[in-house]
């Protein structure tokens, strides 16, 4: 089949990553300097701004702009959380067709990709020439196919960052604390605190994520035990953490959660779940090793998939990356897909990209495999050998402790 | 009077800074260059450790090490919140007699400068030659003479960045974004979030200091304002911010606050205070411009004062400064005090040091300056020139805004 010659159309969607723009740019400039690709529309707010045809030409856009906005977190053209239903897609599928639009980025996570999939089986049926190319990011760390999203990356090097900083603020004043870190269902960006650690005795002292379900009592024990052994005690905890009966513990707590267009239930944004747990050890554990406790909780919140000037340089380079193959992918296939990492080599990081197919990757979403997580309370040496080389070197720190 | 020949004690309170151990290791290298100070003990946990001669033989300490130490976040000898009253001075003092220690190094705020007042008038009393030399650290830049402290550039920094990544989060998926800073009694950390604004457009749109009282009308007027205009909102709240009645917010609020040592409330460490005022928001603006409100809250917490590897330079060079100038202090003057900055130049930023009477630093505590804050909700144009150069460049972002 000859490669179609049209207007293309990108969108973001979903939750912000640090480094989203990345990919955008990615695509921006690789269309820049292919011939089948007439005009490039950016979509404000993703479908919504391709059913209410708000484009920015981006061809238009000075490279200089372009080079800071690669920087800048957050969606770019602006992003959306509606999730299209069979009459939406039938609209956009209108705006494609009356704008000639023959490829379609979508930059997003797995819901991302779902919308592309069915946008692309409309055009299938109508027999309407289009090329769909989904584009990864998600901080979760949770697509099916892909070794690992880009956002990723970034966001585990700001949390792992932050809990050394936290381990050195623990020693400095001990007690317990509680950090609570994204990660709805997957515990990858949770487990990246593991990251943190440097001797024995540094923190986090306990990770906890959705894969493993934590019982009160065994809560309380392991924070016992840690804080009689080390007289402080670090803990991570991921927002989508669950009880044994499979109910995620922020649903028991809460009443009245806002659920989204998704279905999801509101766990960032606020920081009860955090008070929760911190609560729950002052109330029930007020006492141990005989000392009256401290008990403080932090939730890292949206700075871990917005904060700017800090990114992983491999994230930030997978992302650029992934971009620029979307668009060769969509010169040189006929099939459409998502564009996925594997990894190469087995002695070092090396990764290539594939395009693997929407239905892979749309709906439902990967977790932490069992040989990541330890005894419920702690990851694996396994994790870390697979998730350091995508967050990279981390800030160089020291402790009077190492003179022993 | 001659230089005093003996040792030298150093220790580190109240809360962690990011350059907090600059201090530490200026003291140290300062120290190892004098003939006067003999041995530089540092004490584990401040007074704590004074008093249970738990000391590390600071001078031995490798320069590879130091250079990791410096730039540590958090008090790298440990910290403490006690308050030394009349016996357990009397107990330093002791143990200074005992050690033979003539210069005694304190780095920490007001509080800390309160302590090593009290120890050296106990000294002059019992005609014991003592130097006392205290350290500024503050993230909360409210020490009385000093024209700023190390610590809030790097604190400062890291809420402008954090800030600048939350108005593109905003932009990108907007609703109503709360977030808590840091700031019991000062608004000059709150205050540096205006940092992140480039456009007339960028948040933060909405900015609340514990020196501007705030009503609940004020508030939700200020936000329904902002909202219909933007479509957005993006509000920094200092964690002391009061109401007109001159009570904290958190105070009113909360039934169960914890009180430390000094007669403070617990305000951070909890996410409680943003979830209210985001509540308040949900509950009492349900439906501005005819829409439904998506209002989150995130609590920056002590990610403020300790995240490494993103320090600024001005402070951490400063923070150091301040180190080698409290040993070289100690050598050529017979006066006890603090290290104090101050401008030099008005047309560009410079600074020298001095030296200040540890009274005019001890205790009470500085507030923002009227001419910082505008119309209860805004700061200035003459905080920002205070505040810039203190905090140094900022990550640069880009929005395609810039076209229009």
């Amino acid at each position: 089949m000859a490669t179609l010659t049209g207007n293309a159309i990108i969108g973001q969607s979903g939750g912000p990553t640090a480094v989203i723009n990345q990919s955008l740019v990615g695509v921006i400039e690789e269309a820049k300097k292919t011939a089948h690709i007439q005009e490039l529309f950016g979509a404000r707010h993703g479908v919504r701004g391709i059913v209410n045809e708000q484009f920015v030409p981006l061809k238009a856009v000075p490279d200089a702009l372009l080079a800071r906005i690669a920087q800048t977190p957050a969606a770019a053209l602006g992003s959306t959380r509606e999730k299209p239903d069979a009459d939406y897609c039938h609209k956009i599928f209108q705006v494609f067709e009356k704008n000639n639009i023959r490829y379609f980025f979508y930059i997003g996570g797995n819901d991302s990709a779902d919308t592309a999939r069915i946008v692309n089986d409309l055009a299938k049926q109508a027999g309407y020439q289009l090329r769909t190319i989904h584009i990864p990011k998600t901080i979760d760390n949770d697509l099916r196919v892909h070794d690992h999203t880009p956002g990723f990356g970034s966001a585990a090097k700001f949390v792992a960052a932050a809990m050394i900083g936290d381990n050195y603020d623990n020693k400095s004043l001990p007690g317990v604390k509680v950090n609570i870190v994204m990660g709805r269902n997957a515990g990858f960006l949770t487990a990246a605190s593991v990251l943190a650690r440097k001797s024995k005795t540094d923190g986090p002292h306990l990770i906890y994520v959705p894969e493993s379900p934590l019982s009160e009592e065994k809560f309380l024990a392991d924070v016992e035990r840690v804080y009689s052994k080390l007289g402080r005690c670090l803990i991570a905890i991921s927002e989508g953490v669950a009880a044994p009966d499979g109910k995620a513990w922020a649903e028991k707590m809460a009443e009245n959660l806002e659920e989204d267009s998704h279905g999801n239930i509101q766990l960032s944004g606020s920081g009860a779940l955090g008070d929760f747990f911190a609560n729950l050890i002052k109330k029930k554990l007020p006492n141990p090793a005989g000392k009256k406790l401290r008990v403080r909780a932090d939730t890292y919140g949206y700075l871990q998939r917005s904060f700017p000037g800090f990114v992983s340089k491999t994230d930030a380079a997978e992302a650029r990356l992934v971009g620029q193959m979307a668009v060769k992918y969509s010169a040189e296939s006929d099939i459409d897909g998502s564009v996925a990492m594997r990894r190469t080599d087995a002695s070092k990081y090396q990764i290539e990209t594939f395009l693997t197919p929407l239905e892979t990757v749309a709906r439902e979403t990967k977790h932490m495999p069992p040989e990541f997580i330890a005894d419920g309370n702690n990851i694996t040496k396994a994790f870390i050998n697979y998730a350091k080389p995508l967050v990279g070197p981390l800030p160089k720190v020291g402790s009077f402790d190492e003179l022993k």
